[in-house]
């Protein structure tokens, strides 16, 4: 079953950035780049089934948003500091309303949240929230997870997301970060397809 | 329930590095670095009944450990990069048989494998191992993991922990990286925690 991650970080730059400063200057890109790292990556390999879209709403720009594609996606690594030098590399590239392809699986565009969802409807929606249903309890598919970083997701944003969602959703009593997120709902969704004999 | 996480880094230098190059030169020091991320930290704060030990086996030292206190740990951010400097911290200190305490809730010595796991004698060990009988359906308590990076566990290391261990444990049929069977470790535990009510 092909999934999809949405990570809004809010405070990530939209110009390029220090690699030595990724928490700080950058904005949280470290979260950002373990976000992108588990969504993808497994022991020697890469999930082709997965898309992972990061939101950027920190400074200069208003929004940017970059687009990976599992099933095309090379020359990546998992370690924060390769995956910062993508973006980096993406925040140096012009960006339009549409995506721009910065190197295989990777894309660029001046998309916000909403121009995002809007491009993924016709799949469901799961808003990663610590009140929602314990996902154990959820039947899935063709998930889209909306997830907020460290500072969570912004009124507006989420009032955005409830409009379109499937349904909200959480994993359990502890508050995990947005990277652990990922790696347990693939975890969830690899067990599930084992069970099922996928 | 408090939990005890050993990585096994087999390339992983017990000489100071480049923090630029924690993948290459430092022996994919990143996967190191990851997994103490993952056992220590969720959103927002620091797991304090969690310990976890890494194994340096890489040049030029025969092998060194480093032990991470959750209960005892300040100035840690979840960052690749800082946790990096950190360990480049504790590999400039003096080792000897016993603990050097480095900063608050970081310790390093030249014990290997079989040192930390007689200082661990009295818990259960658990080895991970992709052949290992499926977690689901394994009680756990007062659990050590054993868990080996990207190049897995020696003979001589596998020889070592099966003397001791409890039970030879796997997750799911999918490869996950070390630091992602932690983060999947932790979430398993925490769930049953809640369920029992803990």
């Amino acid at each position: 079953m092909d999934r999809v991650f949405v990570l809004i970080a809010n405070r990530a730059v939209t110009a390029p950035f220090n690699l030595n400063d990724l928490p700080g200057s950058a904005g949280r890109m470290d979260i950002v780049c373990r976000f992108i790292s588990q969504s993808l990556f497994v022991s020697h390999g890469i999930r082709k089934n997965v898309t992972a879209y990061i939101i950027l709403k920190g400074p200069p720009d208003p929004v940017k948003s970059i687009r990976v594609e599992g099933s095309q996606v090379r020359y990546l690594a998992p370690d924060e500091r390769n995956i910062a030098g993508m973006i980096n590399k993406a925040l140096k590239t012009d960006v339009g309303e549409g995506w721009t392809r910065v190197s295989p699986g990777i894309f660029i565009s001046s998309k916000g949240l909403d121009d995002v969802l809007k491009e993924l409807s016709g799949r469901n929606i799961y808003y990663l929230k610590e009140t929602g249903k314990d996902i154990e309890n959820v039947e899935v598919s063709r998930p889209v997870f909306v997830i907020g970083d460290h500072l969570g997701v912004s009124e507006e944003d989420e009032k955005s997301i409830l409009e379109i969602s499937e349904e909200v959703i959480s994993l359990e009593e502890t508050a995990y970060q947005a990277d652990q997120c990922v790696t347990i709902l693939n975890y969830i969704l690899d067990r599930r397809e084992h069970d099922r004999g996928m």
